[in-house]
């Protein structure tokens, strides 16, 4: 199942997109997408359901995050080698965690916004996982049952508040807008193998990142399982697992976004996401 | 104004504390203490009840988080400089910015769990601040406009996790349990000046931590301004201020937590907290 939230920012409402890409409405089997309709339980109800009986959205709206409620917006550093030797970094000997604020959360297509002063905003295209039940101390080999499903993530991050600021990232990775997530959340039952997965990122219309998420490092079932030795993850809670080689740090000469600049980033199955860059200001 | 939350975790009612330290219920008048009881209309609102009209509570219930859908928790790092100095670390020039996962808050009393294989727990009595406006690039002058009160936090945290575990701090900050908060939430209006507030911690009756928010490096209206500029606050984000000296890592010998261990910590104003300290075991 593709699941998705579409409509105004706040107003969302839940949808699925059906086998010929059609968005169907969702809001009179469910309220929202949120912590309780992510459950192996509740998504076997809503896998039930025929499409063809849900009505068909006109129009093209807006969508937003597919999932209401984020707990906690977690982010892995560095899981991808050429990346962390791109970034100028060693390979790590276990995950690196951070978090990014989950006022960060944006729809995938909204704006990205430049915070006030930055100089070094960048993208990192990257896969995200959500959590669909509470896992605490979970078993590699298990893990995988934890998971909801998959969606895209750009884990934007302003490189000097990030890096030039203090020791510590989360300065850089949740500023408003920082975290566009989706169109979709593709539950587990449509990816056959999360870890082949091929993701891309272009700016402009020039490519600048691609990968695939056979070469992470760390795979989607060693995180979840090693986060879950930390903190218990909730239903909801979105981990964005890093990003392949392509950056704006890592080139050379460094080109980090500005003004005008358009994003369009996506993963094989899990949709696209495009993003134009704007002045900061205030949201409503 | 005192504000609690009181019963069992995850059936807590609001209440106040009244001048004479009795606990007076709040159920008949709002539903809980959460983002939308936390604005300065709001909290005018309540401040104009007499307490005497609202029910006695009897008994000596359970007090928890003394607000509810804590969005962000957000830490600052080395924020004294005599702490600074006893974790082997140089003053910052600027806050260092940390987010503690809010699966980790805890009631003011309830237990500490020791995540499992954990060898390094340690303590932090922190001024803990408690947004009441959304705040986006505020200045210094006006940040405290933006803060509905203060509360007690201990800022738990394992140093192995935090820091021989890679780079970034989050592992060992949020852990369960990890984040006890309360057991008052106080008004602004009650704290006569914010940067002359006494803290300690005891240890099994041992005074450990002595500190005054008058040494913090930087003040809670820098922190709340600072912040302001790398994401936006909502009411109900907490920001824990940083830790004065006496930390168990900054002794010689260290001394971490251990099973049957009791902390008692408090700041002067803003009440106690007594915990045990526990094995982690799964909470329902």
């Amino acid at each position: 199942m593709r699941l998705v939230r579409y409509g105004r920012p706040g107003k969302e409402k839940p949808g699925l997109i059906d086998d010929f890409g059609k968005l169907r409405d969702l809001s009179g089997v469910i309220d929202d997408i949120g912590p309780e309709q992510l459950s192996p339980k509740a998504l076997r109800k809503l896998a039930k359901l025929d499409p063809e009986t849900l009505p068909a959205v006109r129009g093209n709206p807006r969508y937003g995050v597919p999932l209401a409620k984020v707990g906690k917006f977690i982010g892995i550093g560095l899981n991808y080698s050429d990346h962390a030797a791109e970034a100028g970094m060693p390979v790590p000997k276990e995950p690196i965690v951070f978090m990014k604020a989950t006022t960060c959360l944006n729809g995938p297509d909204d704006p990205i916004m430049l915070p006030q002063g930055s100089k070094k905003t960048d993208w990192e295209v990257e896969l995200g996982v959500v959590i669909g039940t509470r896992a605490q101390y979970v078993s590699e080999q298990d893990a995988l049952k934890y998971v909801a499903g998959y969606c895209v993530v750009n884990d934007v991050s302003e490189r000097a508040f990030q890096l030039e600021r203090g020791p510590q990232w989360d300065k850089g990775k949740g500023c408003d807008t920082f975290g566009p997530v989706g169109p979709w959340l593709v539950t587990q039952d449509d990816i056959y193998d999360v870890q082949q997965l091929d993701l891309y990122l272009d700016l402009n219309g020039k490519r600048m990142q691609t990968g695939s998420t056979s070469t992470m490092i760390f795979t989607v079932a060693q995180l979840v399982s090693y986060l879950s030795t930390f903190m218990t993850l909730e239903p909801g809670d979105i981990i964005a697992t890093g990003t392949p080689p392509g950056v704006g740090q890592g080139r050379k000469p460094q080109r980090f976004l500005k003004k005008g600049d358009q994003l369009r980033l996506g993963i094989a199955g899990l949709g696209e996401q495009q993003a134009d860059v704007i002045a900061w200001q205030a949201r409503p």
